[in-house]
């Protein structure tokens, strides 16, 4: 048995060999040259391996008995992952998942034994990775999602095994978190003494604490004493505001009626004078306004709120003034388009996302308060058990889960730190500016058929909305208007060319190419209308012929 | 030069010839040979790239240019990543952070200009990985903080490289995490035709959930309406209950004041009697009481409330039963132990965490609703540029972005699911058993010294308090005995050997040591009992001979 297993083992080493001496003509052959011989080295290790690896402690743990094989996965899935990414563009957008997939995902039971790594990893590849979502992909226009980096890979593997629970206290982690928070005070121009911030899930969170804060401010004891039996508050934001905030408002108990809805200008801006009657008229009908919240980069169209006039009422009205930046905030970033988010930094809250334009990975978003004291007024707590020694590990303060709700949070700050390292604030500018760019090479290709297309305008950003109006249907029958959109969505969707999403604009549907990707280029968008042109022709001849 | 640089390649391809057929005698040297050769291969492989790696886009993306030397670099880094993980016992529990490297990570100004990937990473290396927190570590006894685990890592590294966001749609992220909410419900026994749930970052965002999901059961109209000019809500928790559950009153606008705290018995568990008295005295006041909290496990002392008669209280008053089951819950893998959660079946609401005992990597919670639809009630909000199509990618109803807060939302689910799968309900369940024996072994080393350490007794789970309090010292002098105690937890925290951490129960400071590692050993605790007493010692003398 040993003896064949030795043969075995001088076999492998030759042909290692031979494979290592292999001379190697181009980028793609060594690629495969090395993912061989990394392959070698690992079958390599694996049978030198003693047959029965020893158990040192008392009763095993989690970790590996056999660490060499672990490695050996684990670098296997390393590689996958890598090659996940650098391979995404000639995958498709989106595809169906196979109904075997299916079933082996949902019909699995609760797993009572375990399994071995590489089993799991292999499940891993097998189900999961063929039909993730795509974000990543250069062709995926659907909402507002960032298409990740190498750098956030490693970022949160790292974060994975140092498993800080980023809670507080004196470790690396709360200082990188803690750096973060300034880099983005130094960026938006918040005052330096006392802004402060944290790390939380994604722009929804953000806007649940700041609203939290605002109320505090205005409802000195709301902790305690609730809102039951206090004034009725108000906020105010345009009618475009995100759906995120109304949802806040219900959490919070404030309840969406709370927040007024001001309409918005042929610009889908906030009407400042609608906005300063509505205060008005709150007051003297004994409300509590307490909030006015700016868009700077709205989800339909990427329209910017006056944030220099909203920071004015705020100040003038003496309420709070919280932004929604989610993804927008982030042309600061780009000099020519900076100028729309002038006022900024007047804000007392500012509500954004790092797993959007910045492409870390999920999830990842930040809520930038002017004044920190407001923050730990509103969600410290001391609990006797976590009580802060002076010296010792429990420094730092304050700690991070006094200023928000959780207690326990991962070391999300590494991903953005790294990020920000990795490619500067330059280059993450510059990505955004060709999105913006390559929105007006779209809307260039699309005015060639504005005979058949309506554009909404004006295109503010990196978002375009546009609708299918052939000449042949009958323009005033919007539902069938509608339902021909959407069907051109659903078919190009279901290609796996492209995939852009649809929205409501003035009540009728519209496609919605949201342009967020670091890896699309003006040629996706020529591919994009290219297919969307060949699917439109031919719902239309169906629609032709079902009419004759 | 590229005669030079061809020389150096051959003679580095020779070196790994040699190297190959080395023979290998021990685990120790067959590790070092595989790094050895994967050290070579990555030099190799970059030696080989032509000289100008080809750019082929028209503007560069955020992809490495050179993919081949970001490979090397990624492959280091998980290298870096698994020894940190299988070298952790040689380290210390906790160090302080140098001054240059608090001074490196704070007064780093915000990057304008990006560095290479290798840069960032030795960053990383060597700021951030050698004075990360140790939750990790087998002698870290701090709070309640999982342990992590390699195929936790890799779950993480594969959810950043597929970048899901998992708000819902089809895609493999929404399937696996509706498999892990499927398979809690199946472990925690609740029934099978409505339950639902979501994964959140823990068990404070998962108590957020359920207490707006209990708050909208009594209030229907809220999300609209809010609290203003509604009943008093009042809620029902064991003096014991963790603060999370007073901050979540505090941040839905219910008010603390709206949990009632009510006592327990000598075994830290909530007094049923009081409970009935406190909610019968409540509606006569006019009160409106819309919930009960059972603790399964308490964060001071690992008490269980009894979940069987709250759930029949709460049943006969027609209000909602929560259960905070953050760490203690999970006894229910454990045979021995199950009994403790008997009636957990029977909750409303489940808020627990995967990053504790099931030692997935932070963060990672669950909550379980009995009735989906409630959840839906509670947070579903359609936008419009969210609509759903039946086809494309659009599918797989219910969104997870309408069962709770966020609307971004990671890829937490893989983790978990692969945690599960990898170690089987059994084994986890089994370290469940071994950390609650462990704490039996510490009992039986300090019992020994029970003339000088008092032990708060009952220990019901793997969390063991004492105090120091030595015949030499005045022990009605509490504040005395207190800083005695809290300045020997400081030494051992700070010595690097073991941490626990402090608490006060009944007033009194105390020594607190969660067992919690699925690395530590009974060893561990003699270490720790070893090194405590050493330090009681020399503060002792100290003491004696101040007051002499």
């Amino acid at each position: 048995m040993e003896h064949i297993l030795h043969m075995k083992l001088d076999k492998l080493i030759e042909e290692a060999s031979i494979k290592l001496h292999e001379p190697v003509h181009d980028t793609e052959s060594l690629n495969r040259w090395k993912i061989q011989m990394f392959t070698f080295i690992n079958t390599i290790a694996e049978l030198q391996l003693p047959s029965s690896p020893q158990v040192s402690q008392e009763k095993p743990s989690l970790d590996p008995v056999d660490w060499l094989s672990a490695r050996c996965v684990a670098h296997q899935m390393l590689d996958a992952s890598l090659d996940h990414i650098q391979s995404i563009r000639d995958r498709p957008v989106w595809r169906p998942i196979p109904d075997d997939v299916r079933a082996a995902l949902e019909n699995e039971p609760l797993p009572e034994q375990g399994r071995s790594l590489s089993d799991v990893c292999r499940d891993v590849s097998t189900y999961v990775i063929p039909y993730a979502s795509t974000n990543i992909h250069p062709r995926f226009f659907g909402w507002v999602m960032g298409a990740g980096t190498v750098g956030g890979v490693l970022a949160d593997m790292i974060a994975a095994t140092l498993n800080t629970n980023n809670g507080g206290g004196t470790h690396t982690a709360s200082l990188v978190e803690r750096t973060v928070v300034q880099w983005m005070r130094q960026l938006f121009g918040f005052p330096e003494a006392r802004t402060g911030g944290i790390l939380v899930s994604g722009t929804s969170m953000a806007t649940v604490i700041s609203m939290a804060t605002a109320r505090r401010r205005a409802l000195e004891n709301i902790r305690q004493d609730g809102l039951v039996g206090g004034p009725q508050l108000v906020a105010y934001a345009s009618t475009e505001v995100h759906g995120c905030v109304a949802k806040a408002f219900a959490l919070l108990g404030l309840g969406s009626k709370a927040l007024q809805l001001v309409p918005v200008d042929d610009n889908f801006r906030i009407k400042v004078d609608e906005l300063r009657m509505r205060i008005r008229s709150d007051r003297d009908k004994g409300r509590v306004p307490f909030c006015i919240i700016g868009n700077a980069g709205t989800v339909n169209t990427g329209a910017f709120d006056n944030l220099l006039e909203l920071a004015s009422i705020a100040r003038a009205e003496n309420i709070w003034f919280h932004v929604d930046g989610a993804f927008g905030s982030m042309v600061i970033l780009d000099p020519q388009r900076q100028h729309l988010v002038a006022g900024i930094d007047q804000a007392d809250s500012l509500a954004f996302d790092f797993h959007k334009w910045l492409h870390c990975p999920y999830d990842a978003g930040c809520v930038l308060i002017r004044n920190i004291a407001e923050l730990e007024f509103t969600f410290s707590e001391h609990q006797s058990y976590l009580a802060r020694t002076k010296q010792g590990c429990m420094g730092d303060e304050p700690w991070f889960c006094d200023l928000g709700p959780d207690l326990s949070r991962s070391f999300k700050a590494l991903k953005v730190w790294f990020t920000l390292k990795e490619h500067g604030t330059v280059k993450l500018g510059q990505k955004i500016a060709d999105n913006c760019e390559q929105a007006q090479y779209l809307v260039s290709l699309l005015e060639k058929h504005e005979h058949n297309i309506r554009i909404v305008r004006p295109i503010s950003l990196n978002i375009v909305n546009f609708r299918f109006e052939p000449e042949e249907l009958d323009k005033t029958d919007h539902e069938l208007i509608d339902t021909f959109n959407e069907d051109i969505i659903t078919n190009i969707q279901t290609s796996g060319i492209a995939l852009p999403t649809s929205t409501h604009i003035h009540n009728r549907l519209c496609v919605r190419v949201a342009i967020v990707g670091h890896r699309t280029t003006c040629k996706d968008l020529e591919i994009l209308v290219k297919t969307l042109l060949e699917f439109y022709q031919t719902r239309l001849l169906v629609h032709i012929r079902e009419r004759e």
